[in-house]
């Protein structure tokens, strides 16, 4: 039996909220299996390029990163949300360790190829480095990833968090019972997106592709939901995607192949 | 016989100058034993305070840290710093992996009792997690600490790095051979501030008093020699203070008890 690994991604609703943070810290850090936490910043990113006179550049939900915009990341997420989340963690005596994907070379990448849009210093990931966390989560701690990687020549690079948390989840699923956690703004997949009592409980392909092709899922979530597929096809042992409220209730979307 | 451990510590006038910089990361990747790097940020502290409005307040040479002066350290020292080091060590073949304070509660410290000034969210240390630093120079990773400590109770704190590299060579020297190097603007302790030449290349408790009462040393070294002579009484090897051509050319000033 492999030893069950829980990978939480929690989104930009959780870190702007103070009272679900700290409802989503104290669930985690009462976790009784290992765990690794991932998070964005992107709002705060944001609010920080807006403070210092650049207006954020957005394409298909992805920030186009020049090198003003890779130092703000750099310093939101790397910095100042992954070391409040640490000592938040720390004090609920969850030993917490704040990493970026350059440190101990968790995450390799190479700057994403320019096809139509150049997104500047995004990175699209090459490698993660399974015994670096292996080594830390044997010794009890518990990883806390931002989503910045690097290229190993030097350059660090700004990729999408649950890109990071799925790519984390696939890497580490020979080695451990991985369940992917996404906790984001709604309760679950919902069947209707203005009713939180929609709930899909079990998402599997064929109810997924009947929901696509019929309208009630879309936009935002395919790639989420695709990404969560390929996650389980890779190995991941379940992906389940909700709120705070409904992953601590355990009534947010599982997401399963059979 | 006790491993040896090079714990550097470098200042400003390193990080202001990338030729410096790149001359100090290519020294240390090559370094044959355990190396732990502290680094300091200051000057982009300041620069980024400014930047939003902030003008940096510093009393005896200690910055005032109020609760937006912590987040722009937090930002800067943590994230920008830290993470660019680490790269750049990344690209050298030299496995860094970067950490605060909170990481994995490597150094607690509590708020500074107020007394004349009210410093604000700065740290004095009060404990180094020794064996998390034993599991990771054992994995083969080089630690690049950053000045921001907690106080295990979710609070950030902003520690001068001189006093981090002190205090981790300091909590170390029991269980490794600790040479403690300074990397700052002078070729190393001058008898003559004007004069490059007039490197002590061996600094012991008589000739610094002398030098003391002479005048020839003072300010802002007088603390920083007392910080390593109190090293060196709790069982680090040897402390070293020069620039980076002098330390890597071995002319640095040995600072020793006899």
């Amino acid at each position: 039996m492999k030893t069950p690994l829980l990978i939480l991604k929690i989104g930009g609703n959780v870190l702007a909220d103070d009272d679900v943070l700290n409802e989503v810290l104290d669930w985690l850090a009462g976790q009784p299996q290992l765990t690794i936490l991932v998070h964005g910043g992107g709002r705060r990113a944001s609010e920080l390029q807006r403070v210092l006179g650049h207006e954020p550049k957005m394409v298909n939900g992805r920030r186009i990163t020049d090198e003003a915009t890779l130092e703000v990341v750099t310093m939101v997420y790397a910095g100042l949300v992954n070391k409040t989340l640490v000592a938040r963690l720390q004090a609920r005596q969850c030993p917490a360790i704040g990493l970026s994907g350059a440190d101990g070379n968790l995450i390799e990448a190479h700057r994403r190829v320019v096809k139509d849009i150049d997104y500047g210093y995004a990175g699209d990931i090459d490698r993660v480095n399974v015994s670096l966390l292996q080594t830390l989560l044997s010794a009890g701690l518990c990883p806390v990833c931002c989503p910045i990687t690097h290229d190993r020549r030097g350059q660090l690079l700004n990729t999408n968090a649950d890109t990071i948390a799925a790519s984390l989840a696939t890497a580490l699923a020979p080695h451990y019972a991985v369940s992917l956690q996404y906790c984001f703004e709604k309760a679950g997949v919902l069947t209707n997106p203005e009713d939180e009592t929609s709930v899909i409980p079990i998402l599997k392909p064929d109810l997924y592709r009947q929901h696509v092709e019929a309208g009630a899922i879309h936009s935002g979530m395919i790639p989420k939901l695709d990404n969560a597929f390929s996650a389980l096809k890779a190995g991941v042992e379940e992906v389940v995607v909700g709120h705070q409220q409904s992953l601590i209730a355990q009534t947010a979307t599982r997401i399963r192949l059979q």
